[in-house]
C-alpha cells in the first residue's frame, strides 16, 4: 500500500458546466464540452421508398436543400464546438436560440421540449470504452416535419444499426416517415442501455467472486469506482423514463399514431432501465457491506489464532520461568524425574486448554 | 477457506437481452432466451358447458380454425423458439408484431396492453426448483373473444389445477366465458406466488437459527443469495399490482363485470405479495445485520479470553524473570523460604487480577 | 452459548395460506388458519331503545329470522372451520362467495368492500399473550341494514366493552342505528392498539436499559424478535389508515352522516397509530445501532487492558532476560548493587509508561 | 461504568393513553394526562379597539356571558381534568362531544376540525424545561365568531406576547377580529418551535465537539436520548404543516381573507420547521456514525501500541532466552565479547522494526 | 490528538431566526442577521433601448420618482438593517408589511408569493469564501411593472454579469421589458450554484484520495463538514426547483411569454442542481463509509502482524525457557550437540508456521 499513489475516477470533466460559460446571457451559444474538433463532420442520409442517398458535406449551406422534401432526411453533425455553423443551422431552421444553447451544452441533462414546428429532446447515449469504462455521450435530436437532425460530439457506433436498416431496400424503415426515424434514433440509444447494464451486472458478480474468495483492500477502491458509475448512469439515464411517457402522450403534430404504439415499445424498455438501474443500485450497496463482514470474519479468525497461540504458550513459559529462577532451595530441581515432572504437567496444560478451545468451537 | 473456488449465484443468463438482438429493427420476432427447443408443442384444450376436449397439435395452422367458435379454447403453445411458427400464428389471429416481439423476449417485465380486439399480458411464474431455487418462467396471455392463447418455453406445472377444473364436467369454470378462463390463468400464476413466498420466508428463519447458533462465514454467501433472489423476485413480481389494477378498471369489451369482481380478488393477492416482498426484504437486511452482531459478539468473548490469559500470566512471567537473572547479589536466593515468599507473591498478584476481572464482568 | 439450542420466533403458521388451498377455485371456501374448533358459536345480541336479550345458539338457521327486523342485530360467530354452516349463511344472507372466502381465510390483510347491501371488512384485532407475546386475531364483519355479522376463530375479550354498553339500558349505543354498533365495533378493535403499543414502548425502553448497563449476546435475539413482531404488526394494522379513510368518505347508504363524524374519529386514531408504528419501527432499528455500540466500546475498554499489561511487562521481562543470559562476562553481574541497578532502570521504564498512558487518556 | 443503573429517557408518560381510557363509549369526555389540578383557572380577555378588559374567574358559568358580544373575547381555560365543568361549558358552546372529548385527551396528535359555526384545533406548544429537556404541552383552542376558547392544562408562557399585544391600545390586535386572535395564538406556539429546534441544534453541535474531542462510552446515551427528543418532535410537531395548509385553504366564514395572509405565513414558517427538522434527524443520525467512526479510529491507535511493544520486544526476549539456556556448549559464553555481540544483534532487530513501521506509516 | 481542542464547523448564526425576534406582531420590519451595516446603499440603475445610467443614492426617496417610468429601473438595495428606510420605501411601494418582514429576515426559506401589483420572491446566492467554505447570503427581489428592487445585505458579485450585459449597448438585456432583467437576475444565482457544485465536487474526490491514500482521523471531521455544508445547501436551494416551476406556469400578468420560456430554462437548471446535490449527498455518505472499511482494513493488516509476530515467537520463546530451566537431569545438557539440536528444532517450528500462514494468505 506503501507510496502507491492512486487517483480515483473522476466525474468526467466534460460533463462538468465550466466556468467560463457564466455571465453569458441566455440563449448564447457556447460549447460546453472537451471534445473539440477542427472541422465539423456532416453526413445527409437522404431515403424513400425507392431511393436512398449518403453523402458527407463540410458546410451546413450544403444542408439548407434537404429541409422541405418529400424525401425523409437524416442530417448528422458530428463535432458541437463549431458554434457559429450551428448558428447558421438553427438560423435557416428557425430553431430557437435556447434549444442551441442546449443542443452544444454537454453537460445539459436529458429532456424533451416541444416547439410548434419541431421537437428537441437529449439524450445520453452510453457504451463502453476498451478498459471496460461506462463512456455517457450527448446526443441531440431535433425532430422536423421531413427531416431529422443529430447532433453529436463524436461518430456513435449506437447509430449503425439504423444506418443499415436505412440502406437496406426492403428494410421498413424506407416504408415510413420521418417520426419512425426519430424514434428508430432514440430506439437505438435505448437499446444500448441494456448492453451497458448486461456488462456492469457481470462486474458486480465478478467482484463479488472477488469479495468472498481474494477480498483484497483494493476491492474497496473497484467498489466505489463502480458506485459512482451507477450514479453517473442513473443521472444521465433515469430522465428518459419520463421522456418517453411524454412522447407516448403528446399531441404534437409531427408524431402519428402508428409511431406512438413503438414509442410506448420504447418506454417499455425505459421502464425496464430504470428498474435495472435500482437493482445495480442495491447491489452495489449490499457489495460493500458484504466486503466489511468478509474482512470482519477473516479479522475474527486471526484474532482466534492469536489467542490460542497465546493462551497455550504463556502459561507453559511461566512454568519454564519459574524452574529457572535461581533459587538454591527449589523443589524438584534435584531429583532425577524432576523435569519429567515439569513436562508432564505442562502437558496436562496443553490438553486442557485445547480441550477448552474445542469445546468454544475455535478449533 | 484456502483456494476454495466459489460461484456467486448468477442472475439467470436466460433474463437477459442478449446482444444479438440488438440493431434489429422493432417488431422483429426473435427468440432472447435459452429454452431452445426442437418441436413446440401446442395444446388445444377446448370447451363449453356440456363439452370437452384436449388435443395435441404440431403445426399453428391446425389452430387457426379455433379462432372463432362459440366454444372456449385454451391454446397453450410450450416453445418460444420456432419464431416463424409464431409468426404464422399472428398473422391468422391479427396480432401486432411488436405483441410477437415481446411475446417471445423472455426477459420482457409482466405487462399487459389492451388492443382493440384483444388483451395482451406477461407475466413470470414463481416455482421453486428441486434445489429450492427459486426458477422464474417467462408466461404471455393473449386473450381473444372465444380463445384463450397462452405462450410458455416450456411445460409449467402452475396451470395443472386450471386444467384439472376445465375436466371437470360440474366446475363452474364450465359454464363461464373465456375472460374467466383468463382470469383463472392469471390467478394460477399468483397463488403459486404465495407458496414461493412462504418457503422463502421458512428459509430466512433458517437462517436466522444458523446465524444465530452457528456463525461460519459461508452463511455471508448464503445470506447474499437470498437477497438476489429476492431482487429478482421483485423485478419480476412487483409490477403485477399495477397490472392487476389496471384490469380491474379496465373498460375493455372483452372483460365481463362479473370478472371484474373476480379480478378485485387478483388485485388483493397481488397487494398482499407487494407487502409479503417488501417485508422479506427487510428481513434479509436484518439477518445480515445480526450476522455481524453475532460475529462481533464472538470476538469480544475471544479479545476477553486473550486478555485475561495475557494479564495474569505476563505479570508472573515477569518475576519469575527477576529471579532467573544471574546476579550474584539477589535477595533471598539463598533463603530456604526465598521460592515459597517468591510463589506467594505471585498467587496475591494472581488473585487480585481475577477479582479486578470478575469486577469488570468479564468473567 | 456452546450447544445452546434456540428456535427463532417464527412467524405464526395461522397467517400463511397453506398449499393445500392452493388450486381451488375462486370462490370455493375454504378455511385457512390452525384453529379448528369442534363447534361454532354463535351468539345473537338483539336490542333496540327499550329491549335487549343476548342468546347462545348452534346452528345458522336459528339466526335467519334476525335478518330484518326492527331490531339491531349483532350475530357473532366463533370458529371459522364450519365451512358448510358459513356457506349456509352465506346463501340466506345472499353473501358473495368471494366474500365467505375472504372471511374464512385468515391470512387475508385488512381491507374493506362495498357491496350492494351490505359492507364487508377485515380487520386483525391485535392483542397480548399472557408471555406479553403480540397475538394477532382474524376479525371479519359484515354490515347489513339491520344486523352486523362478526366472524372470528374464537372468542375475543376486545368486544367485550361493546357488549357492556349494550347491556346499558341507558347507553347511547342502545338509541343508534346499526351503522354505530359497526364503528363502535371497528372502534374497540383500534383502541386495543394503543395498549399493544405502549406496551410495545415499554419493552423497547426495557431493552434498551438492558442494552446499556448488561449487553448480554442473548439481547441481540430480543430485538430481532422485537422487530418481527413490529413488521407482523405494520402488515396487519397499517392498512387500517386507508381503510378507516375510505369508510369515512363512502357514499353508501348504509353510514349515516353521523356515524361518518364517530368513523372520522376512529381516522385520526388510525393516522396516529400509523406514526406511532413508524416511531417504533425507528426506535427498534436505533436499539441494535445502540448495542453494536456498546459491545465496541466495551471491546475498546478491553483492548485498553490487554495493551496496557502487555506493554509494561513485555519490556521488564526483557530485562530480566538480558540478566539471566548465560554470559560469564555480563557487566554488573558480579556488583553488589547490579540488582539494585536493573530494578531500578525497570521502575523507570514502568513510570516512562505509565506517564505516556496517562497521556493517552488510556488509564 | 460497574453497577451504574441508569435509566433511558422516558417517553413522557402524559403522552400516552392510559388504559382505563378504554372501553369507554366514543364522545365520552375523560380527562388523559398527569397534570391534574384541583381547580382550574379561568382567564377572560375581553376587548376591542377603545377596550380592554381581563378578569379570572373560577365557575364556567361566569364566562357563558361572553359568547356572542361585540367585543372580542379570549376565554383562557387551564386544568384539563374538571372533566363536567368542561362538559358545562361544551352544552353552553353547542361544541360536540367528541371535540369535548379531543380537547381533554392530551394524546390527541395536533390536527383541525372544521364545524359549521365553530374551528376546532389541536396543537402542541414545544418549550424547554429549565435542565434544557423538551416539554410538549397540549393546547386546544376553538374559534368561534366573537370569542376563542384556548384550552391548557397549566399556564404557558408561550402566549404571554400575545396577551402583552392586546393590553398595547396601539396594537394591531385591538383593531382585529377574532380570526386574528386565533392567527395570533397559533403563530405564538410556530414561533415557539424556532427557539426549541435552535437549542437543539446547538446541543447537537455540542455533543458534536464531545464525540471527536472526548468520545465517551455516556455520549451513546446522550444521543440516544437526543434522537428520542427529535422523534417526540417530529410526532407532535411534523403534522402542523399540513393543519396550516388546510387554514390557508379553507373556505370557512370565520376566517376572513386578510387572516389567510398572515395564514400563508404561518404555513411558511411551519415548511421551514419541517425541514429543520429533517435536518435536525440526519444530523443526530450521522453523530452515532460520527462516534462509531472515532471509538474505532481510537482502537486502531491501541492496537498499533500493542502490536509494535510486543513485536519489538518478542524476538529480542526470545534471543535472550537463547542466552539463558543451560546448554554447556554454547558459542560464545565464554567470549569476553559474547555479552555485546548479543547485544548488538538485538540492536539491529531493534532498528530493522522501527524502520519496517514507519514504512508501514504506524510511528 | 491530546488536548487538541477543536470547533466543529457552526451552522451559521445569521441564518438563524434569533430570539428577540419572538414576540412581535406578524408584520414587524425588524431585521434578523449579523450583518449590521451603518449606511444603505441604494444604486440605482435605469435603462431603456438607447439610454442607460448608474447612479448611487443614500436616501430611498430619491428612488420614489422610479415607480413609474418608461424605463426599466432596477434599484439594488444594500443592508438590510434600515428598517425606517425599508418601512418607507414599503410604503411608497404599496408593499405588504408581511412581505417587508420576508424581505429583512434572513432566515426566510426560498419562496414566490404572487401580489396582484408584484412578484415578490426570496432566493439564497450561494458563493464561495476564500477559504472554500459555502458563503449562502439573503436575496430578495420584487418585480413591479417598470422596475425591479433587489435587496441584499452586502454587495454581492453575483449579479456583476447582469449589470455588465445592461451596460452592453447591443445587449438584449437592453431590448426587453422589465420581466427579462427579472430572469436575468435569478438566471445569475441559478448559475453560481454550478459553480458552487462543482466546487463541492472536486472537493468531495480530493478527500477520497485522502481517505484511500492517508486515512487520518482528521478527516472524519473534515467528511463531516462536508455533509454540513451538503445539508445546509439542500435546505437553501432545493426550494428553487419548486419556486421555477411556478414561475413558469404563472398566469401572472408581469411575466410575459417569451419571459416564461426563458424561465423553464431555468426551472431545467434547477433540475439539474437538484438532481446533483442529491448525488453529491450520496457521496457525501459513501465516503464516511469508505473511510470506515479503509480502517477497518488498517486494523487487519495490523493485526496481523501481531498474530504473526506473537504465534512465531511464543514458542520458540518456550523452548529456550525448557532449555533455561536449572533442573540437574536435564537431557542434552552436557552434549556437544544440544544447543545446535535445540536451535535446529526451533528453526522447522519456524518454518512449519510461515509455511501455514503463507497458506492462509496472510503473509
Amino acid at each position: 500500500m506503501k507510496n502507491k499513489q492512486r487517483k480515483t475516477l473522476k466525474t468526467p470533466a466534460k460533463h462538468r458546466r465550466t466556468k467560463h460559460a457564466l455571465g453569458n446571457a441566455p440563449g448564447t451559444i457556447r460549447y460546453v464540452g472537451s471534445r473539440e474538433v477542427e472541422q465539423q463532420i456532416i453526413r445527409v442520409t437522404d431515403y424513400k421508398e425507392n431511393y436512398h442517398s449518403v453523402q458527407e458535406v463540410k458546410a451546413v449551406e450544403q444542408v439548407f436543400q434537404y429541409k422541405d422534401t418529400d424525401t425523409v432526411t437524416l442530417i448528422d453533425i458530428q463535432g458541437l464546438n463549431q458554434e457559429e455553423e450551428i448558428e447558421k443551422l438553427g438560423k435557416h431552421f428557425q430553431i430557437n436560440p435556447l434549444v442551441l444553447e442546449d443542443l452544444v451544452n454537454t453537460s445539459q441533462r436529458p429532456k424533451v421540449d416541444e416547439y410548434e414546428d419541431y421537437i428537441f429532446c437529449v439524450f445520453k447515449s452510453v457504451t463502453l470504452s476498451e478498459a471496460n469504462r461506462v463512456v455517457i455521450e450527448h446526443v441531440a435530436i431535433i425532430l422536423f416535419q421531413d427531416s431529422v437532425l443529430l447532433f453529436q460530439e463524436v461518430e456513435n457506433p449506437v447509430f449503425d444499426g439504423v444506418r443499415r436498416r436505412i440502406s437496406n431496400e426492403y428494410g421498413r424503415i424506407r416504408y415510413k416517415k420521418c417520426d419512425y426515424l426519430y424514434f428508430a434514433l432514440i430506439d437505438s440509444i435505448i437499446d444500448q442501455y441494456f448492453v451497458v447494464l448486461e456488462e456492469i451486472t457481470d462486474h458486480i458478480e465478478h467482484l463479488e467472486d472477488q469479495v468472498y474468495n481474494y477480498p483484497k483492500s483494493a476491492i474497496v477502491n473497484e467498489i466505489q469506482d463502480l458506485r459512482k458509475e451507477i450514479i453517473d448512469l442513473r443521472k444521465n439515464v433515469l430522465p428518459v423514463r419520463e421522456i418517453s411517457a411524454r412522447l407516448v402522450n403528446t399531441e404534437h403534430k409531427l408524431i402519428g399514431e402508428d409511431t406512438k404504439l413503438y414509442l410506448g415499445d420504447v418506454h417499455d424498455h425505459s421502464v425496464q432501465i430504470h428498474e435495472t438501474l435500482e437493482m445495480l443500485r442495491e447491489m452495489s450497496m449490499s457489495l460493500m457491506e458484504m466486503y466489511m463482514s468478509t474482512v470482519t470474519v477473516k479479522m475474527n479468525e486471526i484474532m482466534k489464532v492469536l489467542t490460542i497461540m497465546t493462551s497455550i504458550f504463556i502459561p507453559l513459559t511461566f512454568i519454564t520461568g519459574v524452574y529457572g529462577m535461581n533459587f538454591q532451595y527449589l523443589p524438584g530441581l534435584h531429583s532425577e524425574f524432576g523435569f519429567y515432572a515439569a513436562m508432564g504437567i505442562m502437558f496436562l496444560i496443553l490438553v486442557t486448554l485445547i480441550v477448552y478451545f474445542k469445546s468454544k468451537r475455535w478449533i
